[in-house]
């Protein structure tokens, strides 16, 4: 089971810069083979499907607690989308094409069945699909999977900062490439434990440092990489056997945190008229405030 | 952001009744257009694309909410299909042909790219994808997309409970039916708030009582339809001003409880040598637990 | 535009001998590659995209007229699938598990997502799709598409014809492959008519003739296999200019039929409880037959 | 069975004013999940699969009858695609690359696979799909589907119609909403008469009235959305007992019309030299028109 | 079995004109439905499942040896594919968006999951799929797609030529145009041994001659169009029991020719620092070289 | 480019003991995720998108080569589905249903797309899709893929064959699991190579051995798990700087092979005339005989 807050993992710049073709590039890594959708149903059907637990606990706490980390990416990302549209369009008049900004976006879905909001697409308007996810049970196999699709995962953050400079693609994308870094470490502290062998000695892959990209330097001068969170209230603790020792990259002390992080607040998305979107006029506004308050049942 | 527990929310008979045709349909509740994946997916992303909340605020309660109610029933139902294929297969030498009797099974998948685990694919091998998720911004036609959803989703529990009696599946679709029930009632009070019109008078699609089934039958006498609960430590409180009045099928007061029902312990999964899940000899189990006690990194 | 009456093509065996993987085989020729669905649209789209149609206006009618057939067998062959799955579950309490006897069907969709009906997708649960419709707009590479497609229809019938002995399979089989072995030949004649090669010569592929198969030599016998109509009360009438002259295969001589044949009266399908369809029960129905009968609005 | 008329619905603007993605926009109404392929196939296949016709006859009506008019939206919606891509390009030598004005265009299948043709396909290039198609087979739930599923396809169209002012695409698109908001009332006035429940008062879906889109005030203020046809000869009559009463949004009395609307002559698409469309020579149409005025076979 | 030289079959002119969509355009030839995999995989898998072949030897030998031709055409394309996208981008700091200028491009997949290389998907980013294969395992049918399929391939390469000026795209593509146009013919004459029909008139399909395109021209003035090659050392000489007579185009004599053409050398594809490929630094290629060079294992 | 030979790599056995259901496990390793097509598509594409060969020529040579064996293991596979399916029906009058034996198989395309021939589909029916090639550019993390990957393609194999006791799928099987062994050392070796890092300390994943297959363990004996070919006349010779040392699992020296290992006839399918393959008559044989021996065009 899990609990959620009214709370995101960092602060998204709230800049007005509407950027269609960014938002549909940082979609590929929401609901891209690589994106956080495929990294958070990996680990939920891995953690569901996990044999042998009582002789593999911190295996299967590492699985359990990072879903929920990734839970928050899917979150994030998708926040993180939605500002770099913010903006596309305003509203007008259906005879005077308000909506005539982004007829030449490149993933028209956003605008046509969604209202400007994120989706578990990819940058090419393709679907993602539960065929993205491995789980063999084969615990040794499914670790090297999950350092594999780490890695992948990493290496599509890193063209997609580098393919726009909007502020929040950026400070999103930074942030992840941070806490991606962490679950390619975390999977390969677990496949030395797992099989004595020295994995981590392959990172980073791109052999490209995550302190060359301002925006996840400065969560890696914060030590933000040498964490890794229980996710829970009581549970997974034993995850501090596989997350020990040193970072591989600067040998800093990897330290084990129970529960969450801080988030900030979620911000609130403002109405968009133009894509009837809550489509609630102010009269109608009122007509609910009275029935939310009112008690017992609206009709009868 | 979520938090995970180690609990799902009942208990599963674990009974050895292998039945992997039975298996393959409760993947419809899972993967399919109508799965648990289906309702978890709009939600979440519902709840990411979500407008003008601050007025809007016990509506972006109630989706907020519901999603983390939905990932405990995605991990309950592949739990649930986990029990239906347990005792399929039995270890044997490679030439004895030990996966021989799942050979005929409609579903192939879970027998050859998994160890006998739930997968997010439906009943005939088809991914979920992200194309069953719809958001088009607009509350009332997310709202009536939703009760749509969630009758639709009721009744191919319907349906499965009926195509089979093996307990695990009936323990599981029997509960879901009653708290997808719940779900049902919540977004037609929702659009009752919304419009003023009485949806909840549709209620149940199709016509059959839900205590027509035993397994749902004793959760309703225990009043667990008329409850709808936060899912959070501190959010989401104003469902109650949705959630209210009575239930529109047997009159029965309704409530709404801050934070998270009661759970179980997950159950552990045994070994599946035949499946090399989770592959781990005595001998490496022990070398495991040393390197699992060492501290600091485990190579240098 | 369109025009629908209440009939069928011919009149379809009521035999209560339920045969779910039948069935699904039929499928392969309702929404398969190579299936109705598949004709139907090939030749819709093209007869929205046809140039120069004043100059080629035999050509354009063939395709416009044989439309409107293809919809009467994308019908025909559902109403038959139908009757395949006939009598495959009785009503019962649902924990006496009335849909158990469908649990192995190769093809759950039809018994979880539907009611035992037809469905747009083959005999493997794959939907149909548009990547299925070719449509170059160059006349002869069109028509050479159109009689490829034909001969594969009607390869595929025979095949499915082989695999069932089902009454209702048979029946509406059979029929369309007199039928459908109508469309090859028409397409041939018009390649023949377009270029001027005797393509006709190679019919019929398979070399199988229609008559080995009984239930289509019946019709044969009564020329059912020389007629092409107009599908419509007055338009297309310049087909005879392409149909004409002899059937290729025995000879006889080939007419063109203002309008439409004379059909049957569809059947009526009796309800499944057990699949809540139409799920209206007797004191419903008391209900809907008083709001039907009163005039004015239901509500106001 | 069906039968074809050479007309559509109405007349379409010939201004050459070409936009491929404006077209590609008006595909997300074809071939998207909520375009008219859907709306088409969905009652197609309840049409069939419809169960106690008998006791529900004028729902069966209502089903059947509509069907034939979503042909001809299919039918319209695809000569309006054509229509805004007419004077793409212009024929010229292969080495001048008369094709390089559409190289750009976000949708390519319609340059390269066709021949500036409309497609089965929605606005990112995805084929419609059979997994569009719900039919539960329970009343209730179908109808509220139904009316889901148009208030979905509304909001669609007014989404594209604010995204383009392309003539061509304005005129249909403005039409379709009308058209389309008579089936939202037909299936909102079924579902009272199923239920008792006065659902049109959900009505409009968004709240924003057609009136307020030039192009349909203009077919409103004729009393276009108060018409519902039998698209029969002879058959369907009795969706009287469910289009009867009043309008929900300005109160005018709906109206039943045997039969079809008048329609107007599908255009002539000129021919397209540079995509090979119809392909063929001055001389050429000699020899085809000699062959066509042949009487008996073309070859011996 | 297949052996592998290390040659491609032309030169492909090395000019720096980065065009990402003139890339798309050519995709559609690689991953499209007619593209190169699709001619590939279509004679692999009928060579494959080939029956009676010691009675129809030289049908059989035709389809073995095409698919090795296919195979290089495959490989052709692709090379083809990455010059035209050489030069997209240049080095730099990620924080200066070295990808930007790809940003808008309509196919991502190059740029965020390759380093800008060529990929299995057509000109929408959509996979190439096993479902574009055909193999009735009827000979006549068999060869009759083929023929048609051929014809597809040769419009949308006709399509592809006029729709970009880029020396590397015309290139491989008017290459191409002869290489397919000789598969056109092969198959049609095969359709001529087998049926006595002379299928060779319908050609060419559409009725332009590829001496109309000039990249086309300067191949067939040298006789390439009129020699077919085995492919291999001493296999499929048969061929010249099908590939005989004279062209039906312009007439001269077709050959045969044993073993395969003289090809070019593969070029070599500079590193893209900015998408990590192959991302070895100065000094790792220092310790790669010493490792290679190393005898015996590289650890113990 | 590449070169055929007439060939397969291992004798399959000619035991004719049909059992559709094991033909579909085996399409798994054909057309899964996890199958040749996979591993040889991923080869291909990598080996036309590879940089600075000059530098990485080993490498280079290394993907180069091995696409060519897994052009081999595709055919290979195929023509072992083909022997497993042999046998499953006879000829007969159609009326007789000759196909009926096979109608409950659960993946159906083989008998009525095909002529019980092998398809680019996995164990489901659903098709190899391009969407499972994975091709970054960066040398480490394609070889660290192609590593996974292979464990993973291992992983399926030991399950298909514990699933079938089936002559043909055991001896194919058996024969890949060594070769496919093969290629999970090279690419262990090539990332040791690159980085240093002893990677073949992993093998074998999953843990058991290969000899503990007997179809498996016979060609162990034989050191067929110490060979790599070049497959090339004249190239790739440098595979020996990665192919080099000892076995990681019994220590045996490695060696490379210029050229090909021998290969056994491919063996001739028998008609099948109940799906019309080849579907041509004794008549027909002897005119086509005729046609192939007559010199110069067939029609003039």
């Amino acid at each position: 089971m899990f609990k959620r807050m009214e709370e995101i993992m960092i602060e998204i710049p709230d800049v007005e810069k509407p950027d269609a073709n960014a938002a549909a590039a940082v979609h590929e890594l929401l609901g891209g083979k690589f994106g956080e959708m495929s990294t958070l149903n990996n680990y939920l059907y891995q953690s569901f499907n996990f044999r042998s637990k009582s002789k593999l606990r911190p295996f299967y706490d590492l699985v359990m607690s990072i879903t929920a980390e990734e839970l928050g990416h899917v979150e994030l990302v998708s926040h993180g989308i939605n500002k770099i549209m913010q903006g596309s369009t305003s509203p007008g008049d259906p005879d005077k094409s308000p909506l005539e900004s982004v007829k030449d976006a490149r993933f028209s879905y956003p605008f046509l069945a969604g209202a400007q909001g994120a989706m578990p697409f990819d940058s090419m308007g393709n679907p993602w699909t539960g065929a993205n996810v491995f789980n063999s049970g084969n615990l040794v196999e499914d670790l090297l999977h999950n350092f594999f699709l780490e890695c992948g995962a990493r290496t599509h953050k890193m063209k997609v900062y580098e393919m726009t400079d909007h502020p929040a693609a950026r400070a999103v994308v930074g942030f992840l490439l941070v806490r991606g870094g962490v679950h390619v470490v975390a999977y390969a502290k677990a496949l030395e434990v797992a099989t004595g062998v020295n994995v981590t000695k392959l990172i980073p892959i791109p052999s490209l440092d995550n302190r060359k990209f301002n925006e996840s330097r400065k969560y890696e001068e914060k030590g933000v990489h040498t964490k890794l969170y229980t996710w829970s209230d009581n549970d997974f603790t034993t995850i501090d056997q596989i997350w020990k020792g040193t970072h591989p990259e600067d040998g800093s002390a990897l330290e084990v945190i129970h529960g969450v992080p801080k988030g900030v607040p979620i911000p609130e998305a403002p109405p968009l008229d133009e894509e009837f979107a809550p489509g609630i006029s102010a009269d109608e506004f009122k007509e609910i405030a009275k029935r939310l308050k009112q008690s017992g049942n609206i009709k009868e």
